[in-house]
C-alpha cells in the first residue's frame, strides 16, 4: 500500500534536518541496495519510502531547496502520478534537454560554486561512485559518505531486512562441489595475483556456497558476503545455515553474522599487504571504504561470473527437466485460457496470470517464478516490461496477448516468451508476427565457430525486421542462471557494448520483438544452450563448431505464422522444433491438453 | 633483385659492431617506416637488407650471438627459403609454442637476467614500445633509443629516399578546402583541449591538405609530417610544393623541409603549455621522444581518421566516376582473357595481370593501380593475400581464377575482386562459390539503422558459409580512400575487435570469401558507400535507416552461380545489380565488349 501524502512530507521533511545536522547539501537516495539487486528487499526500497515513486529504477536527489526524481522512459507517466510535483522535480530521461543525475550535480555545482553530497556508501556502486565523482568540478565540493542511511533514521515503519532460513542445494542439481569451485576461484586469484576476492553479489555468493535461500523476490538467494582468502573463505549471513551444512562446509567456509562483515573487512583493510580483488560495477563503495585508502586493488569483473556462466552437465540436465515443466504448464495454461474464450468467458490479464501461476504451481518441484509474469493484453504489449497484469483488462477479440514468465524449479530456472492471438489476427499480425519469428529461427539455427561474440549474432535475430523497417530497442539475449538469476553475465546478444565470445554449456536467451504503440507487441523467446556440433567439417582455422539446442520446449502460435513467407530451411527448423515439442511433453500432459498440443504442433 | 648471401653476412657483421659501440645486447630491426606506412619506400626497407627476407611483414631482432626472425603464417616458407639459417632463428607465428617478439624479449631476459634492447625511435610505433617496454620485467633492462638508424650505417648501397614533385588537387575532386578541414580539427581539438596535433601518416596529411605525391607505391601520398596548432600549422616535406599552391596556401600551411620537423618538434617540446594530441598506433617514438618527458599528452586516435572517413557528395561521385571507369577496363580484361582461351591460347597469371593493367592504363585519368594485382590460378586462389602473379602459372581448365585488384583514377580509389571459371565449373565450385555470393548479397541488401556498428554486420556475410561448416580467415569490409589509401579506417566489417558505428557517406568493402589449400579460392568484393533510405517507415527510435550502394559495378560469373540456392530476394538484388551493371557500364563499351557484357548480365 503506498505511503500518504502526509507520512511522505513528515519523512522529508524530517530527512533535512538529518541532512543539515550530517553538514550536506544534497543527500543521494538510489534505488540500488546493498548488494546491488535486480529485485530488492522490501527494507531497502528507501526511495520509494521518500519519493512515492513506486518504480523499479530511478534515483532521487534530496535537496532543503527542492528534491529531484531522475526516471527513464517507462516511468516519464508513472513519476508523475507517484510524486508530490511540490517537493519533487521530476527528471524524463530521454526527453529532449533532460540532464542525467551526474550532468545535473555538475549543473547545480555550476550555481552554487561548490556542493557537498550526502550519501550511505552501501548503496552506491564504485562504478556510480566514479561517475558522481567525476561529475563535481570544483576542489571545494565533495561526496561525502554518510554512515547510518540517513533515510532508515526517519522511515519509522521501515520494515525488518528478511532473515529467512538458508539451504544447500543437493550435488546432483549442482554438479560441482564447493571445493572445487573454491579450487578454480583461487586459481584465477593466484593468477591475477589477487590475495582476497570480496563477493557482494547474492548470486555470485549462492553459486560458490552451493546454498540458496528466499530474502529475494523471484531470486532463490539469501543477503550475505563472502570473502575469499587463498586458505579461507567466510561467509556472512543475516541467519546461520542449518548445523549440519555448517558442519559439512566447515573445512572450506566458515560462517560469521551479517552485522560482522564490516568488522571483518576492516581488520583486512588494516593487514592486507596483498592485492584485494574487487568487481566496481557489483560492488558498493562500502567495501571500498572499509579497506585503507592505499590498498592495492585489482578491479575487474570477478572469476564467478565466468565460472559461473558455463553450465555442468548436471546443471544442463536440471535446466532441460525445468524447462519440460515449465512448458507442460504453460501449455496447459494456454489450453484453459482457450477453453474459457471458447465458452464465451472473459477472461482479463491478471486472470490468465493467475491460471498460469496455478499451473506452474503444481508441478512437482516448483518453487517460485523467476521473475513477475508480463501478460500483456492488446496495446499493453507494446510496453516492453509491463509488469501489472490487470484484472480490468480484458483479452479482447482480434488482439496479440503477450506472455513473458518463467520459474525456478528443481535447480534450473526458466524465461520463455510466446505472443497468441485471440480470435482471428489480422494481416498485418500475421506479418510482423512472422518476421520476428524468421529471426528467432534464423538465430536459432545459426551455427557458428568458437570464438564468436553476442554482438554478430545479434543482427540474426533482427535481418528481416530491420529490411521492413522495423526493430526492436532491446537486446536480443541475456544469459540466466542454473537456479539462480534469471538474468546473469557476461554473455549476451547485443548490437553493442561489451562483448563476450560464447562457449559450450552456457544458456542464452534469443527474444527478438516489435512494439508499436496502440497496436500491442510481439516477443518471441526461447532459451536455447550453446552445444558443440562436432558433426560439422572441420574448420579452417580448427576452431569448434557451436550451435544452440532449445531448453524451451514451447509451440508457438501456428495462427499467427504466415507460412508463405517462411523459406524451405525456417519451416524445416520449425517443424523439426514442433515435433520436438510434441515428443517431449506430450507424454507429460492428460489426454485433453494432449489433444491440444497435438493440434498446435501441426503443420497446416 | 636480391642481396648476395655474402652481402647480407658482412652488413650484420657491421651492425655487430655498431651494437657493440652502441652498448645494446640486441638491436630491433621492424619493417616498420616512419610513417607507419603499409607500402614502404625503399629506403626503409631495412629489415630486406639485414635479414634477406622480402616479404611484406616480419620483425628481426638482432643479436650477436644469433639472431631472430618473426614472420605470420603467411610467410612461414618464403623466410626459410629466404634467410640465412646460420645466422637467423625463424619465429613462425601461429604454429604451436612459438614466440612474439614481445614474448621472445621476456624469454630473453629471464635467461640473461637483464637485457639492453637498442631501437631506431623512427620506426618503432609508440604502441609497440609500449608492448615491449612491457616485455622487459627487470629494473636493470631497458629499451634504449639509439639515434641514426644501424642498419643505415652499414647499408652501403641503401637507395636515398623519394623526393619526388607534390600537387595539389582540385576542389572539384576534393570538394572541401583545406581552410575548412583545418577548422573541423582545431574544432575537435578545442573539444579535446589539445593545442597541438601531429600528423605522422602520410594519407591523413594529404586529405588535411589536399596535396597528393608519388613517394610511396599505390599510395598517392608523399612523405611529411603536419604539425597544426590552434593558429598555424605547419607542413615538413621532402620537396616543397610549386610556389602557386604555397602561395594559395600560405595563410593556411606553412612550409618547411623534411629534414626541420626534428628542431621543430623540439622547439615545441621545450614550449608547449598545453596539450599535445598523438595517436599511438599511428605515432613513432621518433615524435614522441622529441617532446619534453612531461609534456601534456592526449593519446587518441587523432580527429582527421574519422572526417575523412566520411565521404563529401564531391568525393562520392569521383568515386562512382573511377568505379565506372574500372569496371569498364575489368570487364574488358575479362572478354579478351576468354577470347584468348577460346583461341586456345595459354593464358597465365601475369599475362592477365598485364592485360588487366593495360585495359586499366588505357582508361581516361589512370594515376596506378591502387595495391598489387592479385591474379590468382587453381590452389594459388587459396593464399590470400596472393601477390607475385606468375608467368609460369597457366590458367587451367576447370580451375578457378581469382582477381583482386583496384586503381587510383581521378579522385577515386577502387578495389574489388572477382573469381572466374574457366572453362566448366565442377559442382563443388558452384556451390561454394553460391554460398560466398549469398553472403554478399546478404549484407548488401541490408537496411540497418544508424548507430549499427560493423561487427553486428559482419556475420550477414558468413550466416550460410557457417551453417555449411565453411568460414574465412579475414575481416569482411575495410574502409578505402578517394584518391588515398586503399585500406583506411576507422570503419571496418569484422567478427570482432574495434567497433565503429557506420555513418552516411563511409566507403566499405563487402568481401566475403573462403579458401581451400589444393582446391583454391571465392573472394567476391565490391565496394559500397553507406547512404540513408529515406524510404522505409520510421525507425522506432526515429534514428536514421541506412543502406549500401554499390559503387563496383562488375557482373558476378553466372557461370558459377548455382540459380537454385539463391532465395527469391537474392535473385532479384542480383538482376537489379546486373541491370545497374548494364545500364551504367554497357555505353561506355565498343561493340564487341558491349555483346560479352549484355551476355554476362543476363540471367539464365
Amino acid at each position: 500500500m503506498a505511503d500518504s501524502t502526509q507520512t511522505l512530507s513528515s519523512r522529508l521533511a524530517r530527512l533535512h534536518q538529518r541532512m543539515e545536522e550530517a553538514q550536506v547539501d544534497a543527500y543521494l537516495v538510489p534505488s540500488s541496495d546493498a548488494h546491488l539487486n535486480e529485485y530488492v528487499p522490501d527494507y531497502t526500497r528507501r526511495r520509494v519510502a521518500i519519493t512515492g515513486f513506486r518504480g523499479s529504477a530511478g534515483d532521487a536527489l534530496i535537496c532543503r531547496d527542492g528534491s529531484h526524481l531522475f526516471v527513464d522512459s517507462r516511468y516519464h507517466l508513472q513519476a508523475d502520478d507517484e510524486v508530490d510535483l511540490d517537493s519533487f522535480r521530476v527528471h524524463k530521461l530521454g526527453l529532449a534537454g533532460e540532464k542525467t543525475l551526474s550532468q545535473w550535480l555538475t549543473e547545480m555545482e555550476r550555481e552554487r560554486g561548490s556542493l557537498r553530497v550526502g550519501f550511505d556508501p552501501f548503496v552506491v556502486s564504485m562504478q556510480a561512485y566514479s561517475a558522481y565523482q567525476a561529475a563535481l568540478k570544483s576542489p571545494d565540493s565533495s561526496l561525502e559518505p554518510v554512515n547510518d542511511n540517513l533515510v532508515d533514521a526517519v522511515w519509522d515503519d521501515q520494515p525488518p531486512p528478511p532473515a529467512n532460513p538458508i539451504y544447500q542445494l543437493p550435488d546432483d542439481l549442482t554438479g560441482c562441489g564447493v571445493a572445487e569451485k573454491l579450487s578454480d576461484i583461487r586459481k584465477e586469484m593466484e593468477d591475477a595475483g589477487a590475495t582476497l576476492l570480496v563477493l557482494t553479489k547474492l548470486d555470485e555468493i549462492a553459486w560458490v556456497t552451493n546454498l540458496r535461500g528466499t530474502d529475494i523476490a523471484y531470486n532463490p538467494v539469501f543477503e550475505g558476503y563472502l570473502v575469499i582468502g587463498r586458505e579461507s573463505a567466510t561467509c556472512f549471513t543475516r541467519v546461520s545455515p542449518p548445523r549440519d551444512v555448517t558442519d559439512a562446509l566447515a573445512s572450506l567456509v566458515s560462517f560469521e553474522p551479517y552485522a560482522a562483515y564490516a568488522d571483518a573487512m576492516s581488520r583486512h583493510g588494516a593487514e592486507a599487504s596483498g592485492m584485494v580483488w574487487l568487481d566496481p560495477s557489483g560492488t558498493t563503495m562500502g567495501t571500498r571504504l572499509m579497506l585503507h585508502e592505499d590498498q592495492k586493488l585489482l578491479e575487474k569483473p570477478n572469476p564467478t561470473v565466468a565460472l559461473k556462466a558455463i553450465k555442468n552437465e548436471t546443471e544442463i540436465a536440471a535446466s532441460r527437466n525445468s524447462h519440460r515443466h515449465a512448458a507442460a504448464a504453460k501449455i496447459r495454461s494456454f489450453k484453459r485460457l482457450q477453453d474459457s474464450i471458447k465458452a464465451g468467458e472473459t477472461v482479463s490479464e491478471a486472470g490468465y496470470s493467475q491460471i498460469l501461476y496455478e499451473e506452474y504451481a503444481s508441478e512437482e518441484g516448483f518453487y517460485d517464478l523467476s521473475f513477475t509474469t508480463i501478460a500483456a493484453a492488446g496495446p499493453n504489449g507494446a510496453i516492453v516490461h509491463y509488469s501489472d497484469a490487470s484484472p480490468d483488462v480484458p483479452l479482447r477479440d482480434g488482439e496479440m496477448f503477450l506472455v513473458d514468465s518463467g520459474v525456478q524449479l528443481q535447480g534450473g530456472t526458466t524465461d520463455d516468451t510466446r505472443t497468441v492471438i485471440v480470435g482471428e489476427p489480422s494481416q498485418r499480425q500475421k506479418e510482423v508476427y512472422t518476421l520476428v519469428l524468421k529471426g528467432h529461427i534464423n538465430l536459432a539455427m545459426q551455427k557458428f565457430p568458437e570464438g564468436t561474440g553476442g554482438i554478430a549474432l545479434d543482427a540474426l535475430a533482427r535481418t528481416f525486421l530491420w529490411n521492413a523497417g522495423l526493430d526492436y530497442g532491446h537486446g536480443t539475449g541475456h544469459g540466466v542462471g542454473a537456479f539462480l538469476n534469471v538474468h546473469e553475465g557476461p554473455q549476451r546478444i547485443t548490437p553493442r557494448g561489451a562483448d563476450e565470445p560464447f562457449k559450450t554449456g552456457m544458456i542464452v536467451s534469443n527474444e527478438p520483438g516489435y512494439y508499436e504503440a496502440g497496436w500491442g507487441g510481439v516477443r518471441l523467446e526461447n532459451l536455447y544452450v550453446v552445444v558443440p556440433d562436432d558433426e560439422m567439417p572441420r574448420h579452417p582455422d580448427g576452431r569448434k563448431w557451436l550451435q544452440m539446442e532449445s531448453l524451451t520446449l514451447i509451440p508457438f502460435d501456428k495462427e499467427l505464422i504466415d507460412w508463405d513467407q517462411l523459406s524451405g530451411e525456417e519451416r524445416q527448423w520449425l517443424e523439426g522444433y514442433h515435433r520436438q515439442v510434441w515428443d517431449t511433453i506430450s507424454p507429460m500432459l492428460e489426454e485433453g491438453d494432449r489433444e491440444w498440443l497435438r493440434e498446435a504442433c501441426q503443420t497446416p
